[in-house]
């Protein structure tokens, strides 16, 4: 069976997502009670996904609803868009590439690297790890709206 | 404006295609024209999506509708599965990973190393490129059904 993934490999993203809001898009973030993804609400309609992989690899994902995105690209971008379009993808591809590439400096020690994003679109789809590892999820509170950050981390050292 | 990932960083990926259905699920798949993300169809049911990162940056997506999905995951576990469950998930990420993890050898002079998977469950979702590439399609055809191979890749050097 797969185990879950160390609570002192989330905080690196935990905190990279907290100041990544509060840099780019001037927001305040909340993190709620960290939880198993088998227990975590999980459909979503926007979700931004990094790779990341050297000595040690994993997955960062932040995964918006729909109303959310839209406010939270606009905040971003300091433009109000309404629509699921082009602009909104590439912004939440930006934003999770931003938070991955700044945790990879608080574990510095696993020399990782970040792939290239991919956004996933689509009413109510869920992002699951697979067998390796279970991911945690990291249900934050905004001004914005609700979302989740879900990260699967395994060190093989 | 992003290009489109060049040909040559394709042909690594479909000949690992290839070669993962041909030993794993004893199945012969045969690749349509390449076509750029925009022009493709590109809704599924379920996709597993894996992180490049190294001495290039990418993803390596292969994304299914639900019948071809369950028909193969059939194949490559030897056991029948009529439902979407965690069987499932766990075994389209894992061919997902044999893919990227085949190709990887045809890009040594990349240096890549491969992330976790995520798997992606939900009708009618799409797996779109960030700003940085624009994602090359492959449409394969089989017994089992048509699948789509979605590239992004990008070298650093």
């Amino acid at each position: 069976m797969p185990s879950p993934v160390k609570v002192e490999h989330i905080n690196p993203f935990l905190s990279a997502t907290i100041e990544t809001f509060k840099s780019m898009l001037r927001t305040q973030i909340t993190p709620g009670k960290i939880i198993l993804i088998k227990g975590a609400k999980l459909s979503y309609d926007i979700s931004g996904i990094i790779g990341l992989s050297g000595g040690a690899r994993g997955t960062v994902t932040l995964s918006f609803p729909r109303i959310t995105a839209l406010k939270a690209v606009s905040e971003f971008i300091g433009e109000k868009v309404v629509t699921m379009d082009d602009t909104v993808k590439d912004a939440i591809g930006e934003l999770t590439n931003i938070v991955a590439g700044s945790a990879k400096k608080d574990l510095a020690q696993y020399k990782i690297n970040i792939s290239l994003p991919s956004v996933i679109t689509g009413e109510n789809h869920k992002v699951l790890g697979g067998k390796e590892v279970i991911p945690l999820v990291v249900p934050f509170s905004s001004p914005l709206g609700d979302f989740n950050l879900i990260v699967s981390f395994i060190s093989e050292t």
